[in-house]
């Protein structure tokens, strides 16, 4: 049995907590958060605590809090020689403090409080000092999830940066559109089912083969009557630059 | 029984005629190819032809070209006072030929040939001149989909804008991930479970309730790092826009 204390109850922090909670191998022994909060009922039965002396023992301890805050918090853990994760796409390993023994568990996901997603298919980038430290983040990655692979630090910075052009700068394209269209009174929900199939498709082929559009195939003119369309909104110049970014990428040129 | 012919047998048109082709109430009388192609297997029991002059009858003739094909092959149809639709989102209705009824029968969605999708939930925007002629597109549409909107050529345009950023620049941004990972020898497979999740959030929240990252947060260091990762590829120049679009959007200067 793994015992598990799982330090910060955000968006990673309460999603984890669920799936490790759900594993009879693990047993996530406490709860702890700097602001007093509730469980909700399916973890009730986890002790919680705010006091950081009151921290019990375990084999793993998995922080996770804002990125900016892992470092400081980790000087601040009231105990030595243990096994210290955080779960940051962004922050090496080393700023773990060195009292502890350093690792990163890295679900490689986009993490809502109130939404709770099928950990069984986030790979979750694993890293750490130790063989043995190594060993134990696999075996608890392998208990809810079906892939687990080791990531250096690096590694992992370029995987984040990646992240954040599939999540991130997708999330704005879906905001930019929503907004193009409410200013003309058009349904966002119109654009719905090709948002779900743009993603689907990246599945059976690669995104260069799924590239399409008035840019891809140098459609001037549908490219002139979109930035009159566009005027002086500020969603020009991302259009300008995108459209022109995918001619330089696929050997065109306005 | 509607009859209708289809002209043109790539993206668009074969995923159409095989939805109309399995509805018993719509009979796909005859496909035009402007090139001899073999229709696949479901479809073989369908006439085929070629030729411009030995088009059949039918109710509603389907234009499914290339945007800028549309005007002038609509003008080289032998035949007058027939309902002729196309099935573009940026060609105004006003581009077919004024010797035929005018119409536009635009499904809002991303196809590939080898790959049908399911039509039922794609939106159908339809558009006609005449009252009569709406109604037998709306009858068509209803046939194959759950959500036929009559819309304006002038909303289309817009539609087909915003379409652009959640489609062709959406999957740009997969493609600028899959080359910063290939780079690094590190595999695009670890990106899918979050692509996927990214579009399934849009279903339950608003693309403003769904924004995080660094731009978002206003997170100058791991901005600073991402620049950094990405010394001087030409992906620095679209995440340092998309990053202060973000932030501008959100009320965040650096």
């Amino acid at each position: 049995m793994l015992h598990v204390v799982i330090l910060g109850f955000g968006n990673i922090g309460s999603n984890l907590c669920n799936a490790l909670h759900e594993e009879s191998q693990v047993s996530v022994v406490q709860v702890f958060n700097r602001n007093l909060i509730k469980l909700p009922n399916n973890l009730k039965s986890i002790p919680f605590t705010s006091n950081i002396s009151e921290i019990k023992k375990a084999d793993i301890y998995i922080i996770a809090i804002p990125d900016d805050a892992i470092a400081d918090f980790s000087a601040t853990l009231p105990f030595n020689d243990k096994l210290v994760v955080h779960t940051s796409g962004s922050v090496p390993m080393q700023a773990l403090d060195g009292k502890n023994k350093q690792g990163v568990f890295y679900p490689l996901q986009t993490f809502t409080k109130n939404n709770l997603v099928d950990f069984s298919e986030i790979p979750v980038c694993i890293e750490a000092e130790e063989e043995t430290d190594l060993k134990l983040l696999r075996t608890l990655g392998e208990h809810i999830s079906k892939h687990v692979t080791v990531v250096s630090s690096e590694e992992r910075k370029t995987l984040h940066l990646a992240a954040v052009f599939v999540n991130n700068f997708v999330n704005y394209m879906y905001h930019i559109s929503e907004d193009i269209l409410k200013e003309n009174n058009l349904d966002f929900e119109l654009l719905k089912p090709l948002i779900a199939e743009t993603a689907n498709k990246i599945k059976r082929l690669s995104p260069k083969q799924a590239q399409t559009g008035p840019a891809k195939r140098n459609d001037v003119k549908t490219i002139e009557n979109h930035l009159h369309l566009l005027k002086d909104s500020p969603y020009k110049k991302v259009y300008q630059q995108l459209t022109k970014a995918i001619q330089d990428t696929y050997g065109k040129k306005l």
